[in-house]
């Protein structure tokens, strides 16, 4: 991996659409910081399970929540092959023609094995990391795990190693021949909004909204 | 299946959380209609791959997109097991404590082996699924595809027969020892939005938005 981007692999050179790859270290960093679940994909039994998971990144680590008792969790303590998947949907793109209707869209698809966090100091950092993938800043304002909760949650790494960008953006590609055709084309962006805070029922009523919810 | 759910497998029966899992029919419909990507996860040389990958539904069959020239089409020619997964993030779930920090969510997980549409009329009606998938209505107003265009689109077909829904909602589950916490806790609403369309610029300025494009 150079300072910029990752290596491209065998896997993570795509067979058709080669103009919307990344390999671009700052690219893959900003999909992966922006969403709040990936799809985690892993082979039980032979056959795929894909479930969405909560995960948090530290540099070049990303780290996935898993339960103690969870098949995941079991099987990675050898090491889990895994290929882990975040996707924005940014926009739906209409063409003239049923064939060139597509989604602008950002996604990162990490592969490699993950293993189970066992260094104490590392889990801690991780669960940090997994509590401010949900609002920045997060983890200095709520009780750290206990001892109990520590033994009831597993957390697997994956190194951004093998990672490739996707990227579509822009308008419809309409063929020229349809060009003619009565049929409006264009872009419908879409974007997440964040609603007002709703406080817990049990909040007392003296405790603020936090600036970092403010933020949002 | 029986009329309102789908049956429930050793796979799709999760190991916890069972208060969430539901196989209501209706559900899971209302929550593959409202994505416009989902997750599809294979294997390929024993390992996983997860793509986010455009989809339709037609009652109880989903269509997803892949090019001929993909792995996955080739794949499926004799049956591709997959792992079809949609997530909707609904909200940030803020607790007193780290451990208990959630999203709400609701995601549908279906399991089976994917097979190449090779029948004209039912690749004509899955093509139509998906681009109503991300604007209903959108395929009586667009050309259909071509001959050419159909060759290059290979469409694979996935049953819906072992599927589970899973849902969170609400506020955050804080321990009794932590509500004397002076952390802020509840949720942050999260959802998706649509903006103005924005036109192709080969656009003539005669054609008018569509009805099914205010009506976002």
């Amino acid at each position: 991996m150079s300072k910029t981007g990752y290596e491209p692999t065998e896997r993570t050179v795509p067979s058709r659409s080669r103009d919307r790859i990344s390999y671009d270290q700052d690219l893959v960093h900003s999909i992966l910081d922006e969403a709040y679940v990936c799809h985690l994909g892993f082979v039980r039994g032979g056959k795929p399970i894909v479930l969405p998971t909560l995960y948090g990144r530290i540099g070049e680590r990303l780290y996935v929540h898993a339960s103690t008792g969870s098949g995941q969790a079991r099987s990675a303590d050898p090491g889990l092959e895994v290929c882990l998947t975040v996707t924005h949907v940014d926009g739906l793109v209409l063409a003239r023609s049923a064939f060139h209707h597509s989604l602008n869209y950002r996604s990162v698809v990490v592969l490699g094995t993950a293993h189970r966090v066992t260094d104490p100091e590392e889990l801690h950092d991780a669960l940090n990391a997994l509590v401010d993938q949900v609002v920045p800043g997060r983890s200095q304002d709520s009780r750290p795990a206990n001892a109990k909760e520590l033994a009831a949650t597993a957390v697997l790494r994956l190194d951004l190693t093998e990672v490739s960008a996707k990227v579509r953006t822009g308008g419809p590609n309409d063929d020229p021949a349809d060009l003619g055709l009565p049929h409006w084309t264009g872009v419908v962006p879409l974007s997440t909004v964040y609603g007002s805070p709703i406080p817990a029922e049990t909040l007392a009523p003296d405790v603020a909204l936090p600036d970092y919810l403010t933020a949002l």
